[in-house]
């Protein structure tokens, strides 16, 4: 899944280029987007448990982004999302990370297994076919 | 009141400077802590009906503000807090500003009259009496 | 001007929808656009001198809202921008508010009289006939 | 170094804690400081190309934080902090982290040897002896 954002002037920082951090908001805007779709719903039932971030190329404010989102791994409990980050009218890569999702039932107040369907969606969007486990 | 804080590297935009948004949550630093000292806990009982900000000078990054909170204003359901922002090393006045709250109760759904304590609270820090009405 | 965005997660606050601070970034979003259109480039040629938004309705994670921005008032060398954000799928009204800026010349550093084009882009953006002066 | 700060409501997202995004805030404000130390003033002769983080517990509104930052690695251009967040009231743990810089000449354009007198307060700083190339 693919999402276009546009670069607020916001999102800028004296440097005059993306401030780090929000590039954690964008991996973000592309997450919930997956989930709303996996799910048919805004719901975010999990903790986020790391995050990584490489920075490749600076984006600034005007630029349009297209924050790719794909799953990298699908565990029991557990599963990790890819991101990466290009510019839409250069395709110049701009940022790569992932981030590690633990399934969290809010009610219960702790980690629980994937429910289906977000484990359909889940295995449904990996990259690459695992060999094992799932 | 009064309310020290730092700018954050995070709080300036491409200008070098303190993003104007940001002014606003100086201020509701300064509102939350008045209503934290108002009623001995972290409640926001309110909802937002207006904000007005006046840029004075700006701030920078390394920045130590003090962020003065008074009530300018006590109504039945409503009341209007003023800001006033200055740089702590020069005394150097950065924005001013208003913000009016209706009281509310989220469990209902609906505006309610300001609850005891947090009118006493509110009228205690009046900067200047009222002639009537209370 | 009408510019479209969607509400980030990251735009929402503890109490469930878009805090009040993001408000003003709505309003720069819309801003920005103008300047670009009326000046050919990402370019913000003055200073901010005031700020206000009254908050009419919450909006919330996943919303998509039009900030619509026009000319309220043009002089020497200061304007005022009207906005009005509503959300896209209901026209609900969100938010409505306004800002001030001066037109400044950032490397002699001093306020300046608006320059033309600017000038024509505001004059043509005017939301009604004004009787004098321009 | 050490670092302490207090959770601002803008912080917080919908869940009711700090978002994660801010947690990278948080490192900058750490590093920015220590930045600030070694080169007795606010300079950022550097470029970020890597972080990442580990989310341990929620932090929440009107916590107070600890940001301690130490140096992992001191590379010929590059160097890595480590970052830990404590709540200050229980010394429980918040997140952990890393960042990687690359010493970069913004005037010219491309990276660099770390100068000195950073090279001596990072060597000063770094968490453990290295047993060579320094």
């Amino acid at each position: 899944m693919v999402v276009t954002l546009s670069v607020r002037f916001r999102d800028c920082d004296p440097m005059g280029h993306v401030n780090n951090a929000v590039y954690l908001t964008y991996f973000e805007i592309a997450r919930t987007e997956f989930m709303r779709a996996a799910l048919g719903e805004f719901a975010l039932p999990f903790i986020l448990a790391e995050a990584t971030v490489s920075f490749r190329a600076p984006a600034r404010f005007g630029d349009d982004l297209d924050v790719a989102v794909a799953v990298e791994h699908v565990g029991g409990k557990s599963w990790r999302f890819g991101y990466r980050i290009t510019q839409r009218a250069t395709a110049l890569e701009v940022a790569t990370g992932s981030s590690v999702q633990v399934a969290y039932d809010y009610a219960a107040g702790r980690t629980v297994a994937i429910p289906d369907p977000l484990r359909q969606a889940l295995v449904a969007a990996l990259v690459a076919p695992l060999p094992e486990r799932l």
